[in-house]
């Protein structure tokens, strides 16, 4: 129940694409995460994923598209649609993510970017 | 699966304490509002609700003390907690909230603020 400062908790991490859980709602967890370069193509099968982007630009990859989220800018990807976040010419990318807390990093993809461990922040 | 502009979307209606639906994720849905002035103590009692300021100051009072939540921070109250956020010297206060879509506006509560209707924007 006490104010949580986006940009500070974001100063409290440089890893790129591991996620930070900086609260919970419910059976949500709002996650903070630095993104640079490209992530893994991957699913998740029962659940819908947000990303908010914070600062820079985010390319969200799915098979048929690219969608570029700006700053100020949500995206929800829905359940069972693969997706690839990638950052473009070295950004590093801040983003909030709002997703269940049973939702699997990759999906059932395993990759050497997969964490299963998210820091609490 | 498009990008969401938050203040595009906050452009698209003036009215203060009224809830607009952005998105859904899973069970839970993403909400804009106005706020402006005091609105109502309440509860959730089975929700925990989300508030995030993207514009202006909002204080979050609860019974024992307020909290200043400022532009960038967030703040989640939790299942059951009555608040009552407010906003000072006529300041609109533009809001993200992450909350269930089963989620009451006012709680038990019924008042001539008390909206049952958010519009999809």
């Amino acid at each position: 129940m006490k104010p949580i400062n986006l940009k500070e908790k974001h100063n409290l991490f440089n890893a790129h694409w591991h996620p930070h859980q900086i609260a919970v709602v419910d059976d949500m967890q709002v996650i903070l995460a630095k993104l640079k370069g490209e992530f893994v193509w991957h699913a998740h099968e029962n659940e819908d994923e947000l990303f908010q982007v914070l600062k820079g630009t985010l390319y969200m990859q799915f098979r048929d598209r690219t969608e570029v989220v700006q700053e100020g800018e949500i995206i929800v990807v829905p359940k069972g649609v693969e997706h690839n976040p990638m950052t473009k010419n070295g950004e590093v990318v801040h983003v909030l993510l709002f997703e269940k807390l049973s939702t699997a990093h990759t999906g059932g993809v395993q990759d050497k970017l997969t964490k299963t461990n998210y820091p609490k922040i």
